[in-house]
């Protein structure tokens, strides 16, 4: 089976607005490619807490997620946004999936120790289960993944959803051709935060430390950046940062946005 | 493949109680059997309405889902009690796999029509994907199905947790032995609900329909009633109405609770 896999990440910014998100699907339907969606809904799950009169704390623009907070996110992230990205790509002809870490035991994490920093129901990931992801694509379904992991003794946990998708296309890797991008409103990777024509097209991890060290890479771009340099390191075959609009030359093998390299 | 199957419906008393929840995933757990698990979850929706300020109207006892609403279904049933079963389960060995109707295209809906009543975003089945949750059973996965449908153009409905567990038993009989048990907490239809020794042990249409007429039929029971007798009629080869404690007996095919003859 050597079938190429495109593993896409979505950010708030298309999730949230019907029109982007819309297009954004609708460049999938377009492809004739295996592909898995992953996603959050930090935004969303902010609103929902503040309706809720939860107060949200945050360690180094990281979320801590109390039993509380954990109960919004699941509910945003695999009820809300999973289950209307699922209806919407059904309805353009994919055969949708939701997911959560937990459903078919996809992804197992463990909570992140207390210490120095206890981010509460937070999981880093331990194991994805290929084969489990293998059956679906094989049977032509297009699994839709939320930013949820288990523990497997009943504990949802919280997980970030770049790094589930730079885990999920290193898991598959070794088995076919994977391909991930990181897709969100900007063409890419900007020298200039101001210009959109500062693209960095390509980015190595020496030019990667050089700017990080200069302190010229967005503080919201550094950990999609840090995975998607551990899942080039991984054996993915390709891993860029894109708009949503450059999704379908994305899938299609094409050089848009940004290219690890 | 003549495997039986099991289609299980749980209410509100028991997805709402961690020590009863446990105990009624644990006689599913201790039974060899495929079985396939639906859910509503209409108490916790009704809570977190409330929280967020949110009226709740009904009609003839059923709730009417405006846009607001529908977001809270889908939080609360795809997303908290969905994922949290599914948790659970992967926690004592079994693959679940939590499905709204949207996904694998389960259950297709029509929008009721606005007359006499308008419900809203409530849908009736139309549809059971007999052949995606074939697929499956065959792999040895536990559907985990929640209250919720979609019209196949990108809407998702709200749609009552029994109808949806009837339906489906219904569209499943015809391919292997089917059976459909509505748990919860009382030991089944009861002549007297403040007396559990009142136990009906097998009822049948005519009784059914005299019982209705004299008022004596609790009216919390009756949509249930109604769904039970169809699916019976439909061809599902075992139907009954009885405690989560009787599950494990149920699941063995002996006679528990209610049946329906």
């Amino acid at each position: 089976m050597t079938t190429p896999v495109h593993i896409v990440k979505f950010g708030s910014g298309i999730l949230d607005d019907p029109v982007k998100r819309e297009a954004a699907l609708r460049q999938m339907q377009a492809s004739a490619h295996n592909i898995i969606l992953v996603h959050g809904g930090g935004a969303r799950a902010g609103e929902l807490s503040a309706r809720l009169g939860l107060e949200t704390v945050k360690h180094d623009g990281r979320r801590v997620t109390d039993a509380d907070t954990l109960e919004v996110v699941v509910m945003v992230y695999a009820g809300l946004i999973n289950k209307q990205l699922v209806a919407e790509l059904q309805a353009l002809g994919l055969d949708a999936l939701g997911l959560s870490g937990a459903d078919m035991d996809i992804l197992r994490a463990r909570r992140r120790p207390p210490q120095p920093i206890d981010f509460g129901f937070v999981g880093d990931v331990e194991r994805v289960n290929a084969g489990a992801l293998e059956i679906l694509l094989r049977r032509g379904v297009t699994p839709v993944i939320c930013a949820l992991t288990h523990d497997g003794a009943g504990q949802l946990l919280n997980t970030n959803a770049d790094t589930i998708a730079a885990e999920i296309a290193a898991a598959l890797a070794p088995q076919r051709p994977c391909c991930l991008s990181y897709c969100f409103e900007l063409p890419g990777v900007l020298h200039d935060l101001g210009d959109v024509g500062s693209l960095i097209g390509e980015l190595d991890a020496a030019e990667y430390a050089r700017l990080k060290q200069e302190g010229r890479i967005h503080r919201g771009m550094l950990p999609k950046l840090d995975n998607a340099f551990a899942a080039h390191a991984a054996g993915v075959n390709s891993v860029n940062i894109c708009a949503y609009e450059a999704l379908h030359d994305a899938l299609n093998g094409e050089r848009v946005g940004t290219t690890i390299v």
